[in-house]
Formats: C-alpha cells, structure tokens, sequence
C-alpha cells in the first residue's frame, strides 16, 4: 500500500472546498447549523440507512445522489430530525435547499441536506433562513471553518470527529477528507449517522459511488453504540477534480489507492463515533479471526460489540467472558464452541481468557487491569479459516442513561 | 373460556407435588439451591434456548424431554451457570444427578437440573452434595415450600415468581403452578431463563409438549430486559396425573381448556419477569394492533421493547415517540408510516400521540404523567389487518448499570 500522510484538517483541507459552522437558533449558544461548499460542480456518492423509516433529509439527498450524482453543497441542521414528518417535512427540504441554493448562486438540486435530533417534530422555516443568512458570509477554506462546521453538527457528542490524509495520484497531490458525528441512536446497516466526506480527486461518479459503498462496509457499518439504527443515517461524498490527477474512470491502481485512502478515512471517523458514544468510557473494539467466512465473522464481531451485558461489562472492567460466548451464541452464526480462544488487549497488556471454549484460569487481577484503558480489545479466534472482522462498540455507563431518560428536556 | 381461578400458591399447589430451598454454599447467607419432587413419575415437557452456546444442564434436560419424556425431580442452583464448561460440565449434570437421584431413591434419568449464575466456572460437587443433604430432608408440599424454592432460584430477581390456577377437567378439579425466575440476559427465543411448571392434571407427553410450546410462543418468547439470549433458558413442566382427570390425548375441549390455563399461567409468569428486569422502574408493553400478519405484529412488538433509546426514555417519563417509530422501522418488518397511530396508557390515564404517522401535537405534560406510573402500555395501530401481539420489556435504568457492571465481585 502506498503512503498516506495523516494531515491535521477537516473538510476544507481538499481544493476547493470551503466550510462554516453557525448559530442559527435550534439551540441556545452552540452552533447548530453547518455548511460544506465547492467553488465547483463535484461528482457525488451516497449511502443511507436501511431503516424502513426515511428521515425527509434522506429522501431528499437519495434522489439527488441516485438522480444526478453531482452537488455543490450540504447543508446540515442539529436539533430537529425532520423525521416522521410527513409530507411537510418533504416541503421544508425543498424550501432549505431554495434558501441555500438563492445564496450561493446554485440550483437547488445542488443542495444537500443532513438533519439530526429529535424525531416527529417539523422544522421551523425561519431559523433555517436564519442560518442560511448567516453560513454563507461565513464560509471560508480555513482549517478553522472545518472546525466550526464539524462542532455544528454535533448533539450529544463530546468531541468532534474529522479526519483527513494526502497522498499522490499520478503524480498529482490529492486530499481526502471527512467529517461525521455520533453519538447515540447508532447502529449503522448502510452507513451511520452523519458523515461528509470531501476530496480534490478527480473520479467518475460509478467509481466513487462503488469506493464509497465498499468502505461503508468495513467501517461505519462495523459500529454500534446502542443497536438503534436511525431514521437519518447518511454519508456522503464530494469529489470536485481540482488536484488535477487524471479522472479515475477504471478500477486500476489509481481507483485500489483512493480507495484504501477512503477506508482509512471512513475508519478513522467510525472508530472515533465509537468511542465517542454516548456515555462511552472506553473503546471496545472485537476483532474475529480464523473464520470459515467473512459473514460469519461480522456477525460475531456484530453481536459482541452490541450486547449490553457485554458492554457493561467492560464498564465494570470486568472479564465476564461468559457474556461474550454467550452474545456470539445467540447472533445466528454458527461456530465450533469447543475450538474459541479469546484473549482481552489494551495499552496495558494482553491475557489469554479462554481456549478451546474454556477458561485458562486466568489472572483476574491482571485482566482488570487491562480492561481499565480506555481502548480495550478483544481477540476472538475460531480455528476455522483464515477470514476476519473488525467491530467497534463501547462500554454502557450511567452517562449513557443520563443522556438518554431526559434526552429532549 | 371457562373460568380459572387463579390460587396463591407455588410449585407445590398441584397434589403430589414437594418442593424445598436451600443454602448449600454458592452464596452467602441466602438460599442458593431449589428441588421439586412428584410423588409419582410424571410426563414431561420442555423447552429450552435456541442459543448455539447451550449449557450443560441445557443439553441434560433435553436429552431427558426427548428421550424419556417422563420425571420426578428438578433440582437447580443459582450461582453458577455451568455454561462454556466443557466434558467437566457434562459430568458435573450426571453425578448432580446421581447425588439427587440417590437420596430420592429414583432413577438419575428421573432428575432434571437447572442452572443459573456465571457462565464459564466449573461447578463444586462438594457444594451440590452439600445441597441434596440439605433439600431432600426439607421436602414439603406446603404453600411455605414452595415460596422457598422460588426463592432459592433468583439471581438479581427482586421479587418470587410464583402463579397457580385451578380449574375442572372432566369433573376433576385441576391445578397448574409454576414458577420462574429472571431477571438478566432475558431475550428468549424457545423460552425463557428458568421456569418450572408442575400441574395434577393427566395429559399425554405429546399434547403436554404441544401445550407448552405453543404456550411459550406468547409469553416467555415475547420479553426481553436486555436484548441478550441466555445460554440457560429452559421451561419444564411436569404433569402427574393426580387430579384423577380422564387422561387428555387428543386436542378438544379438555385440551384447549388445559392449554388456556398454561397460557394464563405463562404469561402470568413472562409479565412479572419482565416487570422485574433488572434495574426496571416499570414494566414496558407493546400491543401492536391492526397487523396484517401475526409475525409482523410480533416482529414490531419485540423491536420496540428491546430498543435501548425506548427503554431509556420510559425510565425518563419522556414520550419521545420518534423512538418507537425508528425501532419499528429498522425491525425488518415492513409497514406503511403514514398509517400508524400510537397511544399510551398506564393507571394514570391515556394519551394519543401520533396519527397517520405524524404528532397529534398531544399535551407533554400529561403524556408525563401517565408516563410516570410503574406499568406503561403502548399501543401501535398499524390499519392494515386484524392480527396483533403484545410483548413485555421494562425500562433501563442506572440500576441496571450498577447491577451488571460489577456482577461477579
């Protein structure tokens, strides 16, 4: 694999893009609106959730994506979901994307738009006019206006999550960059949440659609924080060309670069929306190893990360591994009990808990230890093949109730 | 239906059967161990989890129910699982067997046993032997016997499990007692942690097996406290004949009367296990009505209670009824969202919260209120059909937290 340089930027680290965060009156002295714009037409991807029940942002943003697979701009809301909305909720989308498009001089069909909060109520016109008056002043290429833009996407996040990397593409520099917010109602099955995904690569629409497809599989879709698949989950990718590398029309190893420099990104922000869950203490990564299958490995590392006796578990720095055999036994995978080890890792050491389906006796003081970081992994081998997976989830605190029993008072 | 009359009585109720508790050692200070023992042989059903992961116990009742389909005694401990245990835990079911067999002067293929407690430790012979010295001696049939045994079988249960019901079978009067225990990994898929069911009545194996499990399918399989499938579960119900009913072997009148009082019984026993989740504050139930299809209601009803942002939102008195919604669309069940209504109820009153899948604009302040009661209904309208289920989960609370982060210290 070629290099990629990790850089310190957000979504304005691309050419061409420019980025701002606002105030516009959802929330009471936090930002809560966000805008992403390139000076130029960008080739498009998207994926949504698979929840049967669409936020109106998702239906809007899915026929652009599915219709014409370019845009201009993302316009993102914190506050109010604009989901089980009805056909009011559709209306306020299209009068959004007029506002933002009137703006900045675009059509509306070039506005995306991302929504996230509460559910079942509409969103008011006038602070999203509000907010349009006072994003587009705002935007700029800084590495500041990522900044603000990724904390106005925020809700009950603690800390924002962007990522960005360089690297070279026929010999031309191209950027790619993100950035997503977590952190409850996750449990992604065609991506999570909110993630906007910028690049200056050059790159025909079916490519960029298939890369980005691809990477959601190993990264977003591999989180869960507390097994709600949401009404808005969406991703989205714009690519508008300025690195000025020859456009990626065939999966050669120009498309098999950007692409493991979109799955270093995409699981760069997917980890960091695990760990940042709501109420999360710690990281809880499970990687499955010597399956007989990929899909059996997901869904074990699926099932593990998303069991709750599991994750209170690793609240109580507890190695109850019985939780974890116990939550692979239950996920519809089929696994030889008798041939399971399983060792527990973190910056403070590594202990082998069980082999061939038993304990080894273990150290309890040791393994507490280890499960006391605040990034822990557990290692599960099957003994059956040479396929794997990697899920990431986190533990189940009082924090996470807190949020959540007065989540809109 | 005929009447039923439900009964304050326990395991014992039905004539000829003993019951006892004691504390053999797994825990300090409190009863640890149960037995049930008929004074005659009697005809057996059981189910048991459909986790892969299948403790000892599990696969030594099963072989029983299938092979024999006739017993005396259940004996069960709390405190140790014996799950992930291996031949050892195999073996450990055969000399328990043997021990309990021995003193009761039956066969060890007579002697069924559950276990509950951690997963992954061996259990000490000495301690069950321990037990058995202690249980045979304390054989009652008393009302106080049987509060005993239901009493030595709980976890973090706060509260016995207990119903009776009586009713005439052929001019036989019938009696039909159980009891159950939960209160943790409690999302059943064939039936749920332990239950224990001892009836008079006389009733072939093969319609006692048909009664029971489709008795299961309505009650034990439609709770959940925490979305984790044990690998324990297991319901027993022995039927010995003493009640001197016409012996029942084919499915009329008599049957369905029987049947009817298992299912009384059974989700008598499911309601108060769920109510008693752990950490619960209040009991959670879900009818969803107007379904096309039996599976689909169910599907919905079980995706609701089992959503950790719905059961944190009932601890917190909060109808934020997006939730409900969301959890209903990522269930893979497919409905039409412009179509459902939903309402709560609790003693404190009713309130419709959404129609044709949008607000109702309901007053806050009330839904609070009969939000704030210790037994929640939500009632979901899907206008496609006739077909309905109803599930039972609770809410999650910091309890919750405290009880499993530290469960093995």
């Amino acid at each position: 694999m070629a290099a990629f340089e990790s850089i310190d930027g957000g979504v304005t680290a691309p050419k061409g893009f420019q980025a701002s965060g606002a105030c516009a009156g959802f929330r009471k002295g936090r930002d809560d609106m966000a805008l992403i714009f390139s000076s130029v037409p960008c080739t498009l991807a998207g994926t949504f959730t698979s929840n049967l029940v669409k936020a109106a942002p998702v239906l809007w943003d899915r026929e652009i994506v599915q219709k014409y697979r370019e845009a201009r701009a993302i316009i993102v809301n914190s506050g109010v979901a604009n989901a089980c909305t009805g056909e009011e909720g559709m209306r306020i989308c299209e009068e959004t994307a007029e506002a933002a498009a009137d703006a900045l001089n675009i059509r509306k069909e070039e506005v995306l738009i991302g929504s996230t909060g509460v559910i079942g109520n509409q969103i008011p016109m006038d602070i999203i006019r509000n907010g349009v008056s006072l994003l587009v002043p705002a935007l700029s290429d800084t590495r500041e206006a990522a900044y603000d833009a990724a904390g106005a996407i925020m809700t009950t996040d603690t800390v924002r999550k962007e990522a960005a990397v360089s690297f070279t593409l026929g010999g031309k520099k191209v950027t790619l960059a993100g950035m997503s917010k977590g952190s409850g109602m996750i449990h992604p099955n065609m991506c999570t949440m909110l993630a906007f995904l910028t690049t200056d690569a050059a790159i025909s629409a079916e490519l960029l659609q298939k890369a980005l497809s691809e990477c959601v599989e190993d990264s977003f879709n591999m989180i869960s924080v507390d097994g709600d698949m949401s009404t808005n989950d969406t991703c989205l990718l714009m690519a508008n060309g300025l690195a000025g590398n020859r456009e990626i029309t065939e999966e050669g190893e120009d498309y098999i670069l950007f692409r493991n420099a979109l799955s270093l990104i995409s699981k760069c922000l997917a980890r960091n929306m695990a760990k940042d869950g709501e109420g999360a203490a710690a990281l809880f990564e499970v990687k499955v190893q010597g399956a007989s299958s990929r899909q059996q490995a997901v869904t074990l590392a699926k099932s593990v990360i998303g069991s709750s006796l599991v994750k209170t578990a690793i609240a109580g720095h507890d190695a109850n591994w019985g939780r974890i055999i116990c939550a692979m036994g239950y996920s519809g995978a089929s696994f030889d009990e008798s041939r399971v080890s399983l060792r527990f890792q973190s910056k403070n050491g590594e202990i082998a808990i069980a082999e061939n389906g038993v304990t080894t006796g273990f150290d309890e003081a040791l393994a507490t230890k280890i499960l006391s970081d605040d990034e822990i992994t557990a290692v599960i081998d099957l003994h059956e093949g040479s396929e794997s997976a990697v899920a990431w989830g986190c533990d189940l605190t009082h924090e996470y109730i807190n949020i959540n029993a007065d989540y809109r008072s």
